[in-house]
C-alpha cells in the first residue's frame, strides 16, 4: 500500500541532501553569501516542485538520479523567487516558513545577491547533471524549458502582472493567466523536465502537461483559500493579507464555496490526465489529492 | 589594414540587432517588464563582453553566428548586474550610461524583476542557440561555464566580497581575487565560451584563458584609474565615488603611476598569450590595447 506521507518524507530528505551538496557552505571572504543562500534554501518548505520532478521521472520509468539535478535547480529558483518577493521593495514580508525572512537576517543587499546567486547557480547544477550520464540533448532542452518557465515569459512575468494588477479588478481569465505564469510555469517545468530526463515519450509529455496545468492551478486556488481560512501559525507565514491588500484571488472572484469546488474539479482533471500511467504514477496522483486537501 | 573602431562599431550593431530579437517588446499585461528590460539592455554600453565572445570565436576560425547566442547572454547578464548594483539597497546610483538608472524610471520592484528576468532569459537564449546548428555538447558546456562565472563562485560572489570589504583595507592579492570574481569571471566566460562555440582546441582555450585573465584585470585597473582621472561627463556615470566611499582600488593600494604601469604590463601579457594565433586574433589584440588606452 502506497504511503504518501512516507514518500514525501523520503523524497524531501533526498532533495535536502542533494541541496546541501549543491550549495555547500563557504569558507572565504564570501562565506556570508553562502550562509544567506543556505539559510533560505535549506531552512524548510514542502519541496513540492523538486518532489514533482522526481515523481514525474519515476512515472515514465526513469531512474531518480536522472532528475536530481533538475530537482535541486527548481527548488533553488523557487527559493530565490521567495527571497526577492519578500524584499521591502516587493511584498516587504518579515516571516517565511515560520522564520525571519532572508533580508531581515542578512540585510537587503546580501538578500538580493543571495537570490541572484541561487537562480544563476541553478543552471550550473542542472547543466552539470549531464556529467552524471544523463543524455546531453535532454539536459539542454530542460535548461531551455526551465529558463523559459522562470524568466520574463513565465514566473517573473507573472510576478510583474501580479504587482501591476494589485489596484485593479481582474477577470477570471486574466487571473488564470497570471497564475499560469507566476506559479504554473515552474510546476510545469518541474514535471515535464523530470519526465524528459527520465526518458518520456511525446505522448507521456503531453499527458503530463495536462496534469501539470491542473495541478498548478489547483495549488494556487488552494493557496488563496488558505490565506482566508488558515491562521498565520498554521501556515508559518502571514495570512489574511490578500484581502487586506485588495489582491485578486479566486475566492474574491468566484466565491469561497465555488473555489473549493473548482479545486476538486482540478484534482479530477489531474487524475484523468494520468489515466494511462498505471501504478508508476501513484505518487503524482496522490500529490494532486494532497495539494487540494490542504484547503479542506 | 585592420580598423578597430570600425570593427567595434560593426560588431556592436550586430549585437544590438541580436539583443533586439532576444528581448522583444511586450504587448500584454507584462509589457512594462519588457520595457524595463529593454531600457537598460538596449540603451547603450560598449558591448565589450559580447564583442569579446564574437572575437574569440573568430580567433579560432569559428563562424560568428555560433557565438551570437552567447554574446546576447553575456550582455544580458552584465546588464542585470548593473541594474541590481544600482538599486537603493546596493550602490544607490541615479545615473548609468548618461541616463537615469532603471529603478529611477521603473521603480525598485520592477527594476529588481527586470534584472531577474534578464539573468534567467540569458540561459534561454544561450540554450536555444543549439537549435541553430551549434553542437549540443559545446552549448551545454558553455551553459555550465557561464552560470559558474555569473553565480556564487563568480560575479555575485565578487560583488558580496566587494560590499563586505568596503570598510576594511584589502591586500593586493585580496583585491585581485575580488576582481577576478567580480569582473574577471564574466570576461573569461565570454572569451572561452566564444572560442569553445567556435570549435577551439584545448591548447587554444588555454592560451585564451591567459589572455582573458590579463584583459579582465587590466579592465578593472583602468576602471579604477578612470574613476580618479575622468569626469562624470566623460564617463556617463558618477566618478570620484570610489575614494569618497573608501573603496579598495588599485591606485589606492599601489599608487596611481604604478597602476598605469601595471595596466601596460597586463596589456603585454594579453598580447603574449595571443602569440600563436596569427592574424585571426587581431581584434582580440587591439581590444586589449583599447582597454588599456582608455586609461591613458
Amino acid at each position: 500500500m502506497f504511503d504518501l506521507n512516507r514518500y514525501l518524507k523520503e523524497r524531501a530528505e533526498l532533495v535536502q541532501n542533494a541541496l546541501e551538496r549543491a550549495v555547500a557552505a563557504g569558507e572565504g571572504a564570501d562565506a556570508r553569501l553562502f550562509d544567506a543562500m543556505r539559510y533560505s534554501l535549506l531552512g524548510g518548505g514542502k519541496r513540492l516542485r523538486p518532489i514533482l520532478a522526481l515523481a514525474a521521472c519515476e512515472a515514465v520509468g526513469g531512474a531518480l538520479e536522472a532528475a536530481l539535478g533538475l530537482a535541486c535547480a527548481v527548488e533553488m529558483i523557487h527559493t530565490y523567487s521567495l527571497i526577492h518577493d519578500d524584499l521591502p521593495c516587493m511584498d516587504n514580508d518579515d516571516l517565511r516558513h515560520g522564520r525571519p525572512t532572508n533580508h531581515k537576517v542578512y540585510g537587503d543587499a546580501i538578500a538580493t545577491l543571495a537570490g541572484d546567486a541561487l537562480v544563476t547557480d541553478a543552471f550550473k547544477i542542472l547543466a552539470r547533471s549531464a556529467l552524471d550520464g544523463v543524455a546531453v540533448q535532454r539536459v539542454l532542452a530542460t535548461v531551455a524549458e526551465l529558463s523559459e518557465a522562470a524568466g520574463s515569459g513565465g514566473m517573473v512575468g507573472g510576478q510583474v502582472i501580479d504587482i501591476l494588477s494589485e489596484r485593479k479588478r481582474l477577470g477570471l481569465d486574466e487571473l488564470k493567466l497570471l497564475h499560469s505564469k507566476k506559479t504554473g510555469a515552474m510546476f510545469r517545468a518541474s514535471i515535464l523536465g523530470g519526465a524528459r530526463l527520465g526518458g518520456a515519450s511525446d505522448a507521456e509529455l503531453e499527458a503530463l502537461d495536462a496534469y501539470a496545468h491542473a495541478l498548478g492551478l489547483a495549488f494556487q486556488v488552494v493557496d488563496d483559500i488558505l490565506d482566508i481560512e488558515a491562521t498565520t501559525e498554521q501556515m508559518g507565514k502571514r495570512t489574511g493579507k490578500d484581502e487586506a491588500a485588495g489582491k485578486n484571488t479566486f475566492p474574491a472572484l468566484m466565491g469561497l464555496e465555488e473555489s473549493h469546488g473548482f479545486a476538486r474539479e482540478l484534482e479530477r482533471r489531474a487524475h484523468d490526465a494520468l489515466a494511462g500511467f498505471g501504478a508508476r504514477a501513484q505518487a503524482l496522483r496522490q500529490i494532486a489529492t494532497f495539494v487540494v486537501e490542504r484547503g479542506r
